[in-house]
């Protein structure tokens, strides 16, 4: 392998003793013996495993309840047990609908009744597993029978209905028909909703993940025609898991909500479609023409309707309990096994999943199987591995919400950390995660080494980035080789862990030459992923060494490697971001106001078109922002002091050493308030929560952001206050660590 | 009408004596009287006249030599005559090919023959006009009888051959495929042959102007799926006009080239196709999936190619010299008729031509029939007013170039400024020319109500600005309602006038609320035109009286209403973006040595894809600007001593004004050179030229800025002391009216 070069930011300096690199958290001797063990480890990691490992759990359908998804349950708890863990199934008993009727036509002069179905695919035998298979459709939508007008609403986000209504569009009453993407699927019935629509229809458009991107299933990896996404549209923005059981596992004995009481199911009835089947719609939709941004890639005219001819959707659904079979194997530390790092990655599927999940499930068995290997031959980590395999993460993560929910007393106290994977494939490293993690991770990508040019997958992720860059990020970027970790919102197993408990969490993938485009369809198989994902799983076998070195480092380092001066700087770029957003809010609602006194808006439309701009939003005004500046100043000096100090801590006692870890990885916990964020007091970090409307991205100080971008001005200056204490208590954890160290030194 | 405040910047201090408003370069008392002629001017323009002139002038095709295209000059030479001026026919006889083979076909496996046919439309009866039509065709393309397989090559720029190369795909031999759009038609098969390719396939793609952009005709306005755009391929950024006799008259005397030794005849067969005719071609490309911005609106998957099977393209053109009729209608100054104002627009279409060109001609010849009422009214203009309708512009300007280049001595003797319209619709004011008539034409504006509104059409014009600008720019804007000038490139009959000739020009009309789409196809046609362009001519009306103010205070000025501190402004700009241009390149070239040495390019891209991007530029040196930048500084020290004496300037006696007249309009002349433009000497002014790889688009500061784009940096550096000594030369004009001023006052 090619040395490459230490980034050179501050902990470096901290944390290099010599030219010899030695692992971050390591003393020397225990560093050199980690990168043996780690060549052990890497040797044992087989794509051959992989490989048939996902043929077996990727034979059939293998949902929520499906035979195949307890098969693939009991299928990992003997192996996980052969290889040495202690295993076990972690049920639950969830709330799981699957449909039992599902219509969708147009009336009027050109009737159209939608085929809602997925033709299989000949050469391709998983296609063809039709009575297993999950029809189309929206977990959690409501039951209901409509018929209405149709409206085209873009992607179905707020803004979306904003630009309709310049335009004199109401969808009161309507049915809605949007485009995937641009947010969490979940998000455009929930507006639709909130502007009174009935119904709601979301369908593939090609420009997305169909011919546009490339050829589609089978010539080539995109969506075919006749190809749609299912996918959950419950409130997850509000609480993930089971929604009959907020806040607890959803055990036997555990008290549920009745159905009628609960908040995060659809209101309105609810259904993904095919571009094939959303032609006639479109076609039938009168009214004006989209604004360009809103086109697709289908062969019409897109207009925003109302249609003429009325469209009727009925959809009713078995509201079952169903049994969750989570998998939990244990490898306890022989030095501190109160301490856990838990690594997951969930099992079940919309339909065979592939790539989603099982791509990213393979690398976790190959990780474990290989740590198995190691204790066999002598290796034992200090602290305590947890690996889990997730069921129900597709309708509402709910096995690793019921687990996370059941145990957070003890995870609370235990887990030093979460780290997380779903899809794989082939291209470059993608991570997101606590950023005390990131100069700790980067070092990890320094020490993998990318399958297909050689280089470690940071050098290639580096190359990616800085290739794409324009002329003033590539200056700034040359020289400095540090990838930034993105910062988690929602969309897999880590949110109980991160945002409802305070442990600090990564999320973990490869991709960007890997070609998908049959997200949650029946071609999501092990035929498609072995042409299209990661034919060889040699990116499989990347993301074992990845996130097994995280693991395995996180396990047994001899202090843990958080950094906070990556946090510090984030969290003061994350405050700018929030001041200059609410500054420029100021310019642009007093510029508004401005042009709107001189007509400006009216002068500048079409006389012949409706279209009214409005500039009715009220003038944002100043915000305290002093507490949060006061206390990052604090952060900032804390850091500096304990960057100074954590050099020796490696040398300390182990007791001193075990204190201090304790501060360390329950730092975290301090980021998290016990009211959460407003209207959805479930998500309770401070600094990382999926966007209210966005679902899947991310809101960064989500109280303070989301409260400026809604007007909340009230919410957004308690949210102010409320970032500053706790950053106020995550200080009184570093200082602390600064006084241990000072006294140990 | 609303009273509009002046846009409050630097001339309007010099310009405005009082609160009430004086029109730059008039006494207070001949202001008056010329805003009260104005107002009779207006009520003269009626919008019946300009809807029975297009019915006629539109009633059958009329391209050059149809017999419609020489009655529509003889209709227009008696009317010219009837309104009082000495009208006449200016007769030439030009290169002007017409087809008489056309095949285009696909061979293989499943072979296609291309229609090449644009259907008639039921209820619309110019559509139906089948044997007076010119086929689809590129005029001036070779005669070729080619068989190649098929490229891709997007918009066909010299960009887009960089990106199939780093894909490792070359044209040579091949017959390239592009979509109509990007760059002028003519620059694809110029580029195309430079690389090798051996023919060239031209397509509207309905993301472009079908039905992506709205419904298509007759439903909506855009191109329906068998209209093609006929159109020019002759290389007139060499030099547009008769191809046979370059800078000359084509007289029945001129001495005229051989066919053969023209070097701005394309060099292969090139044709233009529907996107019905397309499909299919685009469907047989093979090889790589285009870049994402390559894309087009068709229902495919576009692919790079080749195409396996291939591509037989057949063409012949009858080479006849045709007859051009220009009409040329003077009507003779009382004080100054050795000074010319000119006023054009063209005649000629591809086939029955509504919007293009006969709504801006219409608009003339409103102006030019008021004017003819004022004058039997008493009006009387101080200068000469030449109203020109011109033949043959759609193939290659050929009745403006021919008639300046024949009176190209008198031209340069005695005209004051030419005013350029071509298409009009409803909508906004659009305005590009030379920027020493910024200040008068912002003046214009102010004084024209916009039909729709009520408010003056710069208002409207800065209302639309203002609101499609960013947040930066719309701080900048508020308050600062000067509407800038764009530059001349290339499009319309103004190139003779003021790219050969240096004489101040402007290109006028109203658009952006209009719909089109239908381009040089036969669907540009009074039906179309009268539901889709400008419904009631009301726009119509509009230019006409902002055109004929411009002509009439131009032809009545006291003194002529150049500025030059807008021009020095405009010029100072320009030189800052080519510096910036060089150092951006020097950057971004350094910046790609800087990654390529690190190998960063290679491991950025897909090792399972043909990609390979270069480093090969080599570092841009560093240019001596000096010369221009003394120039600047003395030109800038020019325009604000002249405008602090030009207020006083309409006070002075006759004979000084007249001095001063012809020092004004001759100093535009100053900044041409006699030896024009590198390897295009026709092209003669040195701030404004259209692109030599851009076609319509233009390049300000041409040799400098395409020297540095295109890498020859000693044509850089001479064109920067070319400008030098242009502008040393425009400023002895300056200083002599200076001095003129001076000693007067």
């Amino acid at each position: 392998m090619k040395k490459w070069l230490l980034f050179s930011c501050s902990y470096a300096l901290a944390f290099t003793a010599s030219a010899q690199k030695t692992l971050i958290g390591f003393t020397a001797s225990n560093s050199e013996k980690q990168v043996e063990w780690e060549k052990t480890f890497d040797a044992q990691i087989q794509a051959e495993d992989l490989d048939a490992w996902m043929k077996f759990l990727t034979a059939h359908p293998h949902h929520v309840g499906s035979p195949q998804g307890k098969a693939n349950a009991t299928y990992m708890v003997n192996l996980f047990q052969q290889w040495g863990y202690q295993a076990e199934l972690a049920t639950y008993s969830v709330l799981f609908p699957t449909p039992k009727t599902r219509v969708l036509e147009l009336l009027g002069d050109k009737p159209y009744k939608a085929k809602l179905e997925e033709p299989a695919i000949p050469g391709d035998p998983y296609t063809a597993q039709k009575s297993e298979q999950l029809p189309t459709y929206n977990a959690f939508s409501a039951d209901g029978d409509v018929t209405a007008p149709l409206v085209f609403v873009n992607r179905g986000v707020p803004d979306d209905y904003d630009e309709l209504a310049k335009r004199g569009i109401d969808v009161k009453g309507k049915i809605v028909i949007a485009k995937y993407g641009g947010s969490w699927r979940g998000i455009k019935p929930k507006v639709a909703y909130e502007h009174g629509a009935i119904g709601c229809i979301i369908y593939s458009d090609p420009a997305d993940d169909g011919y546009v991107q490339g050829d589609v299933y089978p010539k080539g990896a995109f969506r075919p025609k006749d190809g749609a996404q299912r996918g959950s549209v419950m409130d997850m923005p509000v609480y993930p898991g089971d929604p009959l059981t907020p806040g607890v596992g959803s055990t036997p004995t555990a008290k549920r909500l009745d159905r009628s009481e609960v908040k995060t199911i659809m209101k309105i009835p609810v259904l993904p479609i095919s571009y094939e089947d959303a032609l006639p719609l479109l076609q039938s939709l009168e009214g004006d023409v989209v604004p360009a941004a809103w086109r697709g890639g289908l062969p019409l005219t897109y207009h925003l309707g109302p249609s003429k001819a009325p469209v009727h959707l009925k959809l009713q659904f078995n509201w079952d309990l169903k049994p969750l079979y989570n998998v939990v194997a244990k490898l306890p530390g022989t030095e501190m096994p109160n301490e856990w790092v838990i690594r997951g990655n969930h099992h079940d599927a919309w339909v065979n999943g592939a790539e989603d999940p099982v791509s990213g499930l393979v690398a976790e068995m190959a990780e474990a199987k290989a740590l198995g290997e190691l204790y066999k031959k002598g290796y034992r980590p200090k602290r305590t591995i947890v690996y889990c395999a997730w069921d129900g993460e597709e309708p509402a993560l709910l096995g690793s919400t019921e687990w996370a929910e059941d145990h957070q007393a003890e995870l609370q106290q235990k887990a030093v950390a979460y780290i997380n994977s779903d899809g794989n494939g082939r291209g470059f490293i993608g991570a997101s995660g606590s950023h005390t993690l990131e100069p700790f991770f980067n070092q990890v990508l320094d020490d993998v080494v990318d399958p297909q040019t050689g280089v470690s997958v940071k050098e290639r992720r580096y190359a990616k980035d800085i290739v794409a860059a324009n002329r003033d990020a590539r200056q700034k970027m040359f020289g400095n080789k540090t990838i930034k970790l993105g910062a988690l919102g929602a969309g897999s197993d880590y949110s109980p862990f991160i945002q409802h408990l305070g442990i600090a969490s990564m999320n973990l993938g490869f991709g960007g030459e890997d070609e998908a485009g049959v997200y949650h369809s029946i071609y999501d198989n092990y035929t498609h992923y072995t042409r299209f994902g990661d034919p060889g799983f040699q990116y499989g076998v990347a993301l074992a060494k990845t996130a097994g070195r995280v693991t395995l480092r996180l396990a047994n380092a001899d202090v843990l490697p958080f950094d906070f001066s990556a946090f510090y700087k984030t969290v003061a770029d994350y405050t700018a971001e929030v001041k200059k957003l609410l500054d420029d809010k100021r310019t642009d609602v007093q510029l508004k106001k401005d042009l709107a006194e001189k007509k400006l808006f009216v002068l500048a439309s079409d006389p012949q078109k409706k279209y009214t701009e409005t500039a009715n939003d009220s003038l944002p005004p100043y915000l305290n922002f002093s507490p949060l500046d006061n206390s990052l100043l604090q952060l900032k000096e804390n850091t500096v002091a304990f960057a100074a100090l954590y050099g020796n801590a490696t040398q300390l006692p182990a007791e001193t050493q075990k204190t201090l870890n304790d501060l360390l990885f329950k730092a975290e916990r301090s980021l998290t308030t016990t009211k959460g964020l407003p209207r959805r007091p479930w998500y309770r970090h401070t600094i990382y929560a999926p966007g209210f409307y966005t679902g899947y991205g991310v809101k960064t100080l989500p109280q303070i952001r989301e409260g400026i971008e809604q007007g909340a001005y009230g919410e957004a200056q308690d949210g102010i206050d409320t970032v500053a204490k706790a950053l106020e208590a995550y200080n009184a954890y570093l200082t602390k660590a600064i006084l241990l160290l000072r006294k140990s030194s």
